[in-house]
């Protein structure tokens, strides 16, 4: 078995286009480009389906490390894997998060414990009429246990955080399908973001034995209580296919980084946050600890779908003027930041199938300092 | 001295025009509508200058108030100090705080320690050329002092949150003033808003020692050194007074409740909201605590006014899509309700003065069940 | 027959709880209390669910009138039809207009032509499961007749706007459904507002006979070759029955006004404004028109399904900040303002089979000065 | 004298970071990508701080542009005037005009009239404390006469539309002015854009002849009844100097185009609207001509800042919601879309001394077909 070392570095932004704290670091030696693996993203629109800040910093980005990996902007598009997420209301900062992995000799002596990995795979492409339904759910679930592989996890255990970047439905696409005289899931595009996330996440439940496989189309966006602890998904246009990142830790790893989580039961479970800094040895004001040094924190935030919290009334779902969407990342933003002691974060939105009802997965990253 | 019991009802509302959970509290004589002498609620309009939940919430409680105490409707807005503040963001519910008072014989044999005790005093009207100015900080000072007596608080340390309800400017009051040869502070009325709120925050802060009486006319809303750890201040287009409602604790008081404060230094200044809870005998998970129940907890929120927090950019003051004040709102929302387990808590924006730079008072209402 | 005299009063407000226009009128004489049968208004909320600038306007105009008509407020919302419509963006200004009817002697010699009229109607209540249905669309036709019937209107040629308030859906509507064994059109109380709106559109066009009636469940919100050219609903939450305005001329009335309309084919439509105003005796600029003088417009607008106006694409259904209503709202408002002469017309969203798609009705009302 | 041909080309997009239809142009032939001077470009963000969409545009084009013209994406944005407005609200739609230059051999016999011609200069770098003031208004007063004598147009009459981009105060760049001791006209980057914007149309008054050159510094922004008929300009954090861009007819041009204007007085002023289109020999529904085509409209809006448009209050100014550029767009992009047939339209937003206060200038371009 290969052993990897897995880097992670969190680099704040002054915009969606600026690149400058990634190419300095890259400039400095810090970060070697050919050992990206993958670059998670907060940006500062307004995460909703005219947010163009996403699209325009994948933009900035290949083209800033297209002449340091020697290739065209579309090829580092290929082959990084990019996600990025719209969306830092309220102390929310705008930043990425760079994962690198290389691969070592074998673990120093004396190292124990498992340590930070990382593995990627990614599905097959999905027809639009297989989008939010049983195939994309199999399909997924297989990929997951090919990243698990890759990242040298065998087991659920040790996984901490699945991220998901997944297809959605153009009218376009609902045409192909309707051609050949199928019909798929819903003919809107933006509805068909909640059922790619959903069925993603599903396939992440499956694979890690949280939930039973034999999920039925009708299940996906409708019951509640199928969902995964660990998932993050998030659907774009650019592709027809799920990628698959599998972050978790490893015996074939010598990464100076620790991951663990905990699931937020509604969007204002504190405890579960401090569960999850617990998890990788911190606690609440995670800066105090001896030896180990929070890195980021990555959650999924959402409405209730009831309409209340803990028994009292939210009014996200009813807003005209601000998308609900917008209302959770303020507000567990404002929770995971006043605990996490900064607003660098990773919080995102729309999780549907990813952790219970008006809550969902929470995980810690640590660099240990030994 | 008097001695005085003062209780408090917080009442969730279905909507901004909902008097049915306070009517039903005063047919079941659980609160008898003489005793009301001030009412706090969290509305859900947008908390900005076009926001008529507050006047709309107003109206409907005066005109369900007054069959009940024999007033017009016009009589009861006059008898009962009512103090809207608009925006639920998040997780934040929409409610009214009721505070009652009546005159007791004497306390009973045993009861030991101070208690919530409320107190209520106005200024002079203000003519529009003294807002956001001088006389209007002396002017609060000079009714703080008047508040705190009307308590039965002796002196600053009891006093835990200071909420001050203040005029604005209009074009007809700006011309009012120009006709005399004097000109306005501003001559903007949202400017005004902040001038007015700020100068009232002053003016606590002077009444309770907390800076020296010299404050300038240049300082208010430029020297943001200068501020109050107590006080909470909003400013509506009603009236041209001052009124001024002075929370804290006394040994004249046989209430059943207590309070306390703390200082948020930041917007995610998690231990901070936790000192205010213990400061009432609770603590993280309030619920948990033997004895003691939290009854609500009050805040004031904004955006940094650097643009970042513990050295972390923020976006709230670029987006002109959210208003700075609802981001903050929102966030500070978050966190307190996840400490302090409940989104029901009145958290209010626009804090100039009131509290450092990007932070504010928050204080915590405890009924003891002995 | 009996003869009527119907008077329109188009008065502006300075905000939603705003009724000092309608009381110096009522205090000068103007306007008899006693009279008035209907009042459509634009208030300037946002125009969506969280809109409670339209409720908030019709408890001021209810405790407002109560006194002078003898009446509880709640009995004067039952005697007069208020229609709030919430929405003023761009250059549309607040505003009520008020229509009384009173009963004449009989026509002045001499007098000629029809003249505005005015009828109302209501339907039984609908249960649940009947909204956006057959028996919704059945019993609206119903309804449309005797409101025309009412305003002594003999055939459809005759009638210009029709204005219905329709029911909409609630969790407690769709479960009492339910509990007798019944679905409802839809789950949701936001989409169960178009479903309502769109039923009533369509009884109004059977009422017609624009449409053939039998119109099935499944043509509602789906079949948009389908359509009124005349009909305006909006849907409110405090009504089980649709209540319908219709509005035409009369040769039993002998008002001072007349009203005609036309139909913008799409937002842009500016040729259908200028007709809609020549139907009256008006055009272009309608100020300079000599005998006649215009009183107000009343028209429909929404975002082109399709997406595009004229084949250039439109953004209003991809904005995540701002809703589509509003777009629409603002566009239109600001076509007809400038083709009319003044932000003061009355602007509504919302036109599912009111007009074609991304088209709606516009009629307009002229006072003759003869 | 030389002569020159100029073309325009409208091109929709589907995106900010759509090129493809400009590039399928050049792939064509239609378009020589070495004779484009100028693009004028509509986004569809918010036109606020924070709408990345321009940069983002400018960022597609320069890196598209690239290779055609063998330059760095960085050479392509200092060789061609990009001017990227956001905000498509309602009705508008997307769109660059692309304008190109050639020098030609003379006129052709029997060619009569002038024709579109179009200039371009700039002015020196603005040290910070000379944006929003006198310097700023002399040096681009300048820079207009320039651009007018680089189009060939020896007078101000045949001068229709003056596009300005200028640059904007950033923290760094108050702090650099106070470092030498000198204060800025403001030290809000927010209202540095107004400011800029503002002298920056003054200068192209003063360059015409519209307004005595004896513009104060504490004119700006204050004397509202000095304007420029011809105006607009937009600010951006990407340059220190102005940008100026002459578009006007040219007895030196040989072009198929022809431009006109007329000034909007208010924003609901349909007959300016009509006037600028009659200026090229068109009028209302301007498809209707017979050899001549419109090609675009270019337009500033502003909500009017005494709160009414003729007479009736506007809500622009007093929504917390929606920005007021936003709403003025809407609605004046609703009013010259409807008389022009399309939305796919220039209207710009921020109208500090362009045009009268609540007004703007407008200008049409023809393509003649003979």
């Amino acid at each position: 078995m290969r052993t990897t070392s897995v880097g992670v570095f969190k680099v704040a932004t002054t915009g969606p286009g600026d690149v400058s704290g990634l190419m300095s670091m890259i400039g400095s030696g810090a970060i070697d480009p050919k050992s990206i693996l993958a670059i998670l993203g907060k940006t500062e629109g307004n995460g909703g389906v005219n947010d163009f800040t996403r699209e325009y910093a994948v933009a900035a980005l290949c083209a800033a490390l297209a002449p340091r990996l020697g290739l065209s902007p579309e090829e580092v598009e290929q082959r990084i894997a990019f996600v990025m997420s719209g969306g830092t209301e309220g102390v929310l900062s705008p930043h990425i998060t760079v994962f690198t992995r290389r691969e070592v000799e074998g673990r120093p002596a004396g190292m124990s414990g498992k340590r930070l990995s990382i593995g990627i795979a990614q599905t097959r492409d999905f027809p639009p009429e297989e989008l939010g339904r049983s195939p994309q759910i199999a399909q997924t679930a297989k990929a997951v246990k090919a990243a698990m592989a890759d990242a040298g996890i065998p087991g659920p255990a040790d996984v901490h955080f699945v991220q998901i970047k997944c297809p959605l439905l153009t009218s376009d696409r609902v045409e192909a399908a309707g051609a050949r005289g199928n019909k798929t899931a819903t003919t809107s595009a933006y509805a068909s973001m909640a059922y790619s996330r959903g069925a993603s996440a599903l396939g992440v439940a499956v694979a890690l034995g949280e939930i039973a496989p034999d999920v039925r189309d009708e299940d996906v966006l409708r019951r509640d209580d199928l969902f995964s602890k660990v998932a993050s998904t998030s659907s774009g246009i650019e592709l027809m296919h799920n990628v698959v990142i599998v972050l978790g830790n490893s015996a074939s790893s010598v990464s100076a980084f620790e991951i663990g989580h905990a699931v937020m039961s509604d969007a204002i479970d504190a405890a579960a946050v401090i569960a999850a800094l617990e998890s990788v040895g911190l606690g609440f004001a995670p800066q105090a600890k001896k030896g180990r040094e929070l890195v980021n924190i990555f959650a999924k935030a959402e409405a209730s779908p009831d309409g209340s919290v803990r028994g009292f009334r939210h009014i996200m779902l009813e807003d005209t003027d601000i998308s609900a969407t917008r209302h959770a990342r303020a507000a567990v933003g404002g929770l995971i930041a006043g605990l996490a002691g900064t607003g660098a974060v990773y919080v995102s939105g729309g999780a549907e199938h990813q952790g219970p009802p008006g809550g969902g997965p929470v995980a810690a990253i640590a660099r240990l300092s030994d």
